[in-house]
């Protein structure tokens, strides 16, 4: 299969994006507006504030809780780490692990949107909720999602979008998910060859497909950066390839989000375009049934 | 001497301010107006931005430039590297190495303010730019300067106040500093014995001095935290004691700022009083003649 989106080459390179952002139309009661399929267009996420009630929010973080302390699950490798401490930076499959993300995973308020978007139906190519501790949570570096599952899941176009709720407010100040509007029409390919069992690494600091400080400043000459901002309850779009990146928490409130990554089921994974071998499959599930 | 700000010792400790914010009265053209000093009283800090002429902040630029480029300066202890890196975090005693900055350090327009709220002619015990580049700039942890002052340098009282010049924009973006108003009015004795010759690990990643998450959470629960934003050229003046600490710096854009710290010459250093060992010299300077 043709390379759409070549990357971790020898050198960076910057093409433009070869497939649409929005590839349907609205049809489900709880599809985008026109005006919000425009923006999401333009700049290749939305935020809906006050998406979720309260009660929900309420719900999704005595889920999470349950998570947290379930004995069973601990040690698993969907839960990592932050790089030097033991509190917890991510846990990955929480549709999986309970019940009411998996309901969420299927809540038509968002699929709606996503087949919108997808142009087709969509299966969840993996779900992750991270937890950015207060005080002493990490950053995470720029980088398109897409990027790393063309080059490391072998998806081979860019026909995903990531829906994720906060369950915490977003505030400037603890440690938001910086985008670069616009920045899912451009396709940076990283340099740098792919490690052997990169993400293992990766999960907890990522170091390949990560462009260049170059890169950004290119990516940001027509745009200025955006923080997704929010009260717990906020529902964002995110296309797989805008280039985003947080900075770290040092505030005295963390900062949890829980994402679901769909992707079109006429965009099953290939080989690897960029590694060579693939990634641990809770980060690349293969339950292609449609939603 | 009465100690009347422990710390460093087994357990962490959150008392009252044993001095004034605001030591003395409006006297020289350029004090604080009356609103500016209940403000400064109140939060522990104040904003004004637009201070310097874009000429000005030109001259400043240009004059840390020559600094950067210095190779007779480059490997003095002035000089300081991020954390693994080699990029200069930040330059001590700009205003002994740069004749701009050294009539900045005595500009009325600032020293009229320093000295209405110090009470007395001042002296400066030391200055530094801080560059956060962009990209890869590290965070600092949450501290009050003075408690590093007091614990090594030995002031006895908390009676200092720096000034800093925005050499570049301040945004919410590039790694700004954050504060917690009022802050200034508690002293948390911070746990944990000085290692001899801290300061040469603290420069580059401070560990001692450094409130927990629940002193951080306690001087929060009835303020809220305020990022000092602004556009090159504004002036920030803060209390010696207030809370702050600054993120790291993903974005495409340096953050640099010129900071001068001015102490009452009614202030001068004992001995530590919580160090064996004082620091280097150019970190508590002894040159006590007012400006």
């Amino acid at each position: 299969m043709q390379d759409l989106y070549p990357t971790r080459g020898s050198t960076e390179t910057i093409i433009d994006r070869a497939d649409p952002v929005v590839h349907g139309t609205a049809a489900g009661a709880h599809a985008l507006k026109e005006d919000e399929a425009r923006y999401f267009e333009a700049n290749g996420f939305i935020v809906f504030p006050g998406f979720f009630s309260d009660e929900e929010v309420a719900g999704f973080n005595r889920a999470l809780e349950a998570l947290q302390a379930d004995n069973a699950l601990m040690g698993r490798e969907e839960y990592i780490t932050e790089p030097g401490s033991d509190a917890l930076r991510s846990i990955f499959s929480q549709h999986l692990f309970h019940p009411v993300f998996e309901t969420l995973s299927r809540d038509r308020r968002i699929l709606d949107k996503v087949e919108h978007i997808l142009g087709s139906k969509a299966y969840i190519h993996h779900s992750r909720i991270n937890i950015k501790p207060a005080y002493k949570g990490k950053s995470f570096p720029w980088h398109s999602d897409f990027e790393t599952w063309h080059a490391e899941d072998g998806l081979p176009k860019c026909r995903n979008v990531t829906a994720w709720a906060m369950l915490t407010d977003n505030t400037q100040f603890n440690g938001p998910l910086y985008l670069i509007p616009g920045s899912h029409k451009k396709y940076v390919g990283c340099a740098g060859e792919t490690p052997d069992k990169n993400y293992k690494e990766s999960l907890k600091q990522q170091r390949y497909g990560v462009p260049s400080l170059q890169a950004i400043q290119a990516l940001c000459e027509e745009s200025e950066l955006v923080a997704a901002l929010g009260k717990a309850g906020t529902l964002v779009l995110h296309d797989g390839n805008v280039m985003h990146g947080s900075p770290d928490n040092i505030s005295p409130n963390p900062r949890t989000n829980a994402f679901f990554v769909y992707n079109s089921v006429a965009n099953r994974p290939e080989e690897p375009f960029a590694a060579k071998t693939r990634r641990a499959p809770f980060l690349c599930l293969n339950d292609y049934a449609p939603l």
